[in-house]
């Protein structure tokens, strides 16, 4: 699939769209979803330009699970939360909206998961939540 | 988190309980979801012993999540899919129900997709189904 330079992630990883950030390395960040369908939400994404999973090179995807692996152990850690769902996306079709490739961490029951970019969050709220996530990967 | 070496992935893996796989390597297991979620809703486990990613040794997301990519390109060339739904729950707070570790793919979007574990499907159909993947995947 042709990847689109301009996509909002894109954007953000150029630095040209603030993002509330968890951690960065230098193939992956991970960072708020700003409009979170649970408490914590969390974006992991690999900095390759890929626009599913299904493109995404083999080693971008493996490197990229240990870090979802680790922002997932830290955001129930620093939240104290039980129980995260990972959902990824692939193709409009399933729902993506971004066409960058994203694994989402979602501190949630699946029955009880609000609308997929329903509305906009309280930013200073999710700052808050991202300042213990940080906290917490960074004593792993 | 302690594992339960009698749950049913676990009797699947020791081959105590049939399964429609699709694929097996010696380190992973893909197989048919029998109460499916969307048509072609197909399960990737690591053969070790976790209950969730968050436990799942690093080296085993790494690989797991490569035969994850490996089988949804079988699934969308296949069954002629466009759009899968990567789903991963980690903890029965989040909805897990089977306690080993394991990576849905379901080919469908996520505003379609059927209630979890709802009802059983029709197995002659997911059998002919895990036939088309299966091809697939050997063609890749």
């Amino acid at each position: 699939m042709t990847y689109n330079e301009q996509n909002i992630f894109a954007r953000i990883l150029r630095g040209e769209l603030p993002a509330i950030k968890v951690y960065e390395d230098d193939r992956t960040l991970a960072f708020m979803d700003i409009m979170p369908q649970a408490e914590g939400h969390t974006l992991v994404i690999p900095k390759t330009a890929a626009v599913t999973l299904l493109d995404l090179p083999a080693e971008d995807a493996a490197y990229t699970i240990q870090i979802v692996q680790k922002v997932a152990r830290a955001i129930e850690k620093a939240l104290d939360k039980k129980g995260i769902i990972l959902m990824q996306l692939s193709g409009e079709e399933a729902g993506q909206t971004v066409p960058h490739v994203h694994f989402h961490l979602i501190p949630e029951s699946l029955h009880q998961l609000r609308q997929h970019a329903g509305q906009m969050g309280d930013q200073e709220h999710i700052k808050r939540l991202a300042e213990k996530i940080k906290a917490a990967i960074a004593s792993e």
